[in-house]
């Protein structure tokens, strides 16, 4: 944080002002009310910033003649009751939130946003929840930001899944954005003989802010999982900037594509599975998605953490002779092109494999399928032993092969003939219709 | 490959046939004529694949009944004379050929592509270049398929560009795909004081193939190159799959976004310089481009080679420690979402930069603009002294680290600074209309 001058310090601490309190500050000119929020390294030290009723900051500069009034103490953060009238008549839905923006609101204390909604609350942002589905019940196996979620999470939350998932019409799993498409894909192939939708999404504006997605997405995730008949693993989240409608993508095939806008998450390779609006409406675009059916999800939740993913560049392959020193067992290399590395990656390859492990190749394109046999570097690596993973993203790849690696009861062979058939979708033999930029 | 059945290959032997020879298949339902190619892992025994005179291989199965003949042996490569009529009048334009699928052709040894075309004969292909530039000189530093292009072949092409841009009018790079959006990220910051156009094309079909797009991206080029005014070094590629028009894109800003399709080359962040047609026609999408002036280019080709490009994942940052063991002195991140690394990626990036080096935070997500300041995890690593490149791409971002890192003379402090300030259009405090998906 910048100083503040020493004018602007001696002003607020007149007032008894400090970051968190209610300020009205009063200008020759005009006036602000709203909560003082901290300022940043590059903030002016004449200038405070100020959170308004309507959710923006705005910087206020304190000009000659201006008064600062602290107007109450830190706001208490809001506990509202949750106030949804259980209508059992209703789909039985199960909600487990695991953290991410869409539980979180602004931290006042540092200006950034946190993970400390609690479900109750979540909830009470969405009381229209109430009309679509009948909430059984509400889980939180941890609370973790998704950059934080690491495989044991993905196990974690897969057995809490199915435990969920059999109760129940279906399951929404509210969840970070950083890495909602790993996760999305490890429950795609941790939940076997899946009988039900299981609908992840999350935010992208924190849910106290006026342009937050939170409210949208959970509505329309919850048409999914209530009122759908689609058994899959998916992503529900803004399939625009505008607030009409939400795309449910294949697990195995969304890729967040963008840092911050609504409808940063796309089918990649693919079409999203069906378009949902919060109304109700439901349009399947892929017509031979997996049915619901009466039997029971199973949860295969393994994982082998001497995995690796690894992006081929022009210079030197230590990432990847380290892993190969450390033991690694997969390994997989978004290649450039039809699944190229350069030269001197060729070495560390075969070390890798001599050393018992696999390594597989996904596209660095992430559009668009691979290909050994047009280059001679692709039939080098090919008759290396690399595996060509086809039209497969290279996060969904890591996931898979972690996960079969995972059985220790699978031979080499068998994961290796696993890695390159379709399990969740992840993998076509055909180019799909659609999912370019 | 795969073996043959004891039939296919007696009447193999039988008629002295074999790879590239030019056979007759007479079936009692058809014939085909072509060229003998290799058969695949993949193939049917009792299948031989045919190479027709339209470019296009068929897998022929010698059904009871079926002729094989020898019409020709192999085929000596042909050697078409170069019938550029050159015209002193038109502007004078310098072609450097690199190598790639662009000047490929089919092996007929192989059945894949190799890099083995004359400049000459790349040319020959593409007579009306004569009537846009007057080919001043052709230069061949090396060949290499772009997945071997090392930072140190950008340094002799930016060398060997420099040389033909004092002596031309614009300067035509032909390259493979694969890392052409590296090489051209390292031209935009290895010449400075561009005052002329540096137009590097490639070929998603190799240049013998009927689809080739290699003669239209090649017209559009020498457009750029010889007819525009557009002082930047960019990537002349097609548009869409339609043969009607080209993109150039300014080299920091593309990227391959698709395996195999001819609009493989996306603007990211960004929207193309220009659209331009092979007849000649150029329309300006960003009006504050750089203009052509009257001075000289001059190079500035350095690299540390100890910079090293990484993507976080859900994973152990073994590769990340591996770098810093190994003395890195940059080192590139994409992070997830708005910037960030898992919580277990926080220690190895304070071992980087308490060993001196310098750790950057790039787009995972391609699209977007980081910011360190909405999470917690984001101010962390900012107050670790990670750099946030805002909205420039990983690859970029290791090629401008390793070339500032290249230069002995700047401090620490001022590579740093550098880092965070445009040089080529690398990154911006706004976003740019355009470039999502």
């Amino acid at each position: 944080m910048a100083e503040y001058s020493e004018n602007v310090k001696r002003v607020l601490a007149e007032q008894g002002i400090s970051v968190g309190d209610r300020v009205l500050v009063e200008r020759p000119d005009s006036a602000y009310e709203g909560i003082l929020m901290p300022n940043h390294e590059f903030s002016d030290p004449e200038v405070l910033i100020i959170k308004l009723d309507n959710g923006y900051n705005i910087g206020v500069r304190l000009v000659p003649g201006s008064r600062v009034k602290k107007v109450s103490g830190k706001a208490p953060q809001e506990k509202r009751k949750i106030r949804l009238s259980f209508n059992p008549r209703l789909p039985g839905v199960s909600l487990i939130t695991t953290g991410g923006t869409i539980t979180s609101r602004v931290d006042y204390e540092t200006g950034g946003v946190v993970s400390l909604m609690s479900p109750e609350e979540l909830l009470s942002l969405v009381p229209e929840l109430a009309d679509i589905v009948f909430l059984r019940e509400v889980r939180n196996p941890f609370n973790e930001m998704s950059e934080d979620m690491m495989p044991w999470n993905w196990q974690a939350l897969a057995n809490d899944t199915v435990k969920a998932l059999n109760e129940s019409e279906g399951v929404i799993i509210t969840h970070g954005t950083d890495t909602l498409h790993y996760t999305t894909a490890a429950l795609s192939f941790m939940i076997q003989d899946l009988p039900k939708p299981v609908v992840l999404t999350g935010a992208q504006r924190s849910s106290d802010r006026p342009s937050t997605d939170a409210a949208m997405n959970l509505l329309c995730s919850a048409r999914i999982a209530g009122h759908s008949d689609i058994a899959h693993v998916g992503i529900c989240m803004h399939a625009s900037m505008n607030d009409d409608y939400c795309n449910f993508i294949l697990g195995t095939r969304a890729r967040k594509m963008h840092t911050s806008r609504r409808d940063a998450f796309q089918a990649i390779n693919d079409t999203p599975l069906a378009r949902v609006w919060p109304s109700g409406r439901i349009e399947v675009l892929k017509k031979d998605y997996r049915k619901r059916t009466k039997g029971e999800a199973r949860a295969d939740a393994v994982f082998e953490e001497k995995t690796g993913l690894l992006h081929a560049f022009p210079g030197s392959p230590e990432p990847l002779h380290a892993m190969v020193d450390k033991g690694y067992r997969g390994i997989v290399i978004a290649g450039t092109g039809l699944g190229h590395v350069p030269r001197p990656w060729l070495d560390p390859i075969t070390r890798a494999i001599e050393s018992g492990a696999i390594v597989c190749i996904a596209p660095q394109t992430l559009y668009g399928r691979l290909n050994p046999f047009v280059y001679s570097r692709g039939r080098r690596e090919y008759e290396q032993g690399v595996l060509f993973l086809e039209d497969m993203l290279p996060e969904t790849a890591y996931v898979k092969l972690g996960w079969l690696l995972g059985h220790e009861e699978y031979t080499e062979e068998e994961v290796k003939k696993k890695m390159l058939e379709p399990v969740a979708g992840e993998i076509s033999k055909r180019s799909l219709p659609g999912g370019f930029v």
